[in-house]
């Protein structure tokens, strides 16, 4: 979901974005009319993610999946094949994937995990194994809907994090890590850009046999324009944060989802039909699953089923849970007003009344 | 440059596409909404390219330049590090681009080159070095303006091409190549989605190191969603193809792309102030360099930079050369009209006539 002023002016500056007389899908990348439009995306990034000066901001492509396998191919990957080690934190499935690219290219070590309750919390962060290249998390677990409640401590480990399904919700520290990294189609814009914010001095460590496209060395030295880059995502994404500044910037939208998830929370929480299966403490602002009470298989089935179904009949749409977990999940992104919760609730209630 | 009535449809789209009540960049990849667009978009690649039915159409990321890795990492890698014999073209940067990243994982064996005459020319291609896993060309080269007269024997070599700036300029026998590959920023669409035409056999060489996002073998499994595609890329594609079917086909833009850059060489080869550096079998239909006769380097520097703000001032952009050759240079990709080619060569008299 976007914003509706977003997708209003890029409608209507289509044929024709800043007087330019062109769209931005055919401007040059290095002309003078594309490159505010990047420096100014960037520009907002910092402001309203508080970027201290030795970060990087780099549009990318490629989503989380490629970041899975550049970081420890920059991070951790070195001249002769041998691998080092690398901490990670298993949270589900996104984690997952990360841990299995870095398998190829460092020695993973996956310090805790919460597969023992489905991935229902987020466990307590063990420090870093001995002579760790980096620290991997997924802030916010889009599937199971946990978050982390707090910046674990690394010591001097450069701290990595997911911030896929979290960027700009909520106000972080960038400081504390070393990377932060987000596919654009969750909070910021259309699929196929990817932001990452990466400390200076992490981003020399490649070795030569990595791809050019794969390395942050070059993407830092050419500022995002080694090659052309996804340019109509990075405009929308520039809107996007112009709307956020615009709404009263981090601090006040993380009220309106802190709100948003409250009210959805406390009605689960109180509710005879539905739960929430997530421990409080790792609750998720931006993922909620709520899964039926009703325990016989093939009427807990059939309620979700039902759910689904005429929620999507009453203009609530996206509301089945992950293929891989089953039950329901509203996603209530930055773009979600508080409106969508509440027609959520009253749609439950009146579901509720008719089990 | 895009066609204007595609811009139209997007813009009048952008808030609720195809009756879905949402923008194509809201909709999630796996969604009944968004399942009909990537699937129209490779239907119609296979209807106007005449794909044969054992290659496979992927809609990936991150340009040619990451093609530059892929294309070694996925043919000429293998599980113990010893690298494989690739042939390759030098026609200019990107061969030359294509080459340096081969060499990271292959044993590059440039079979011939045009450096020595500034790459003005195609060099008559020789047969592939013994046990070659593929053979890469350029077949347009947008710097230099030249173009592939014919598709060159390799054998049972794959032959694997670059046709990021000539995709649909013209027919193009699919069947006599490995790969073809082209990021959309030229004749497709907005940059930031790379199509990828694989013949099926090729797609499982990769040994198991390989990034799980550079592996063709996956993205033909997934169909192009093992991660979330750049699907308004995709989207925009699927408009730019239809009104090229609409427009009559490859046959029928060839015409005018024909007819457009003959127009263009014509008043070159008999003009006493301009002439095309590049020898006539090797001419580009896509980007036509032209260089000033003076011969004096201050003269002619000053003639360039009059041509160029004078020509934006009537209109005309984008007429600068590349900035690794100077000169000028006009692209005239399948969205630019005759009409376009004709208001630049009322420019060019009236400019000559100035001197």
């Amino acid at each position: 979901m976007l914003p509706l002023p977003v997708l209003e002016k890029a409608a209507a500056e289509m044929t024709d974005a800043n007087g330019s007389g062109q769209s931005v899908m055919e401007m040059s990348h290095r002309s003078a009319d594309f490159m505010p439009i990047i420096e100014q995306a960037e520009a907002l990034f910092r402001e309203l993610m508080g970027i201290p000066g030795n970060y990087r901001v780099l549009f990318l492509q490629g989503g989380a999946s490629l970041q899975f396998a550049m970081i420890p191919l920059n991070l951790a990957s070195v001249e002769t094949g041998n691998k080092a080690p690398v901490t990670l934190v298993d949270t589900g499935v996104w984690a997952k994937k990360a841990a299995d690219e870095a398998s190829k290219y460092a020695e993973v070590i996956i310090a805790a995990s919460s597969k023992d309750k489905a991935y229902t919390y987020i466990p307590s962060a063990p420090p870093p194994a001995s002579g760790s290249a980096y620290y991997h998390i997924t802030w916010n677990n889009t599937i199971v809907g946990t978050r982390w409640p707090a910046i674990p401590d690394t010591g001097g480990v450069p701290l990595v994090a997911d911030i896929s399904s979290s960027i700009l919700s909520e106000a972080i520290d960038v400081s504390r890590f070393g990377i932060l990294y987000a596919g654009a189609q969750k909070n910021l814009g259309p699929a196929g850009t990817t932001v990452v914010i990466i400390r200076e001095d992490l981003a020399g460590r490649a070795p030569s046999w990595v791809p050019a496209m794969l390395r942050y060395d070059i993407h830092c030295k050419e500022a995002s324009l080694y090659n052309t880059p996804p340019c109509y995502g990075i405009y929308i994404i520039g809107l996007v944060l112009q709307w956020l500044k615009d709404s009263g910037g981090v601090d006040a939208i993380a009220r309106v989802n802190r709100k948003k998830a409250a009210l959805l929370y406390e009605y689960l929480d109180s509710s005879k039909s539905f739960f929430s299966p997530v421990e409080k403490q790792s609750r998720s602002l931006m993922n909620i699953p709520f899964i039926p009470r009703e325990t016989d298989p093939a009427k807990k089935t059939a309620v979700e089923k039902r759910f689904v179904k005429e929620a999507a009949a009453a203009g609530l749409v996206n509301l089945a849970g992950h293929r891989l977990v089953g039950g329901m999940r509203a996603s209530i992104y930055n773009a979600m007003p508080v409106e969508g919760v509440q027609a959520l609730l009253r749609f439950m209630e009146a579901f509720e009344k008719s089990l």
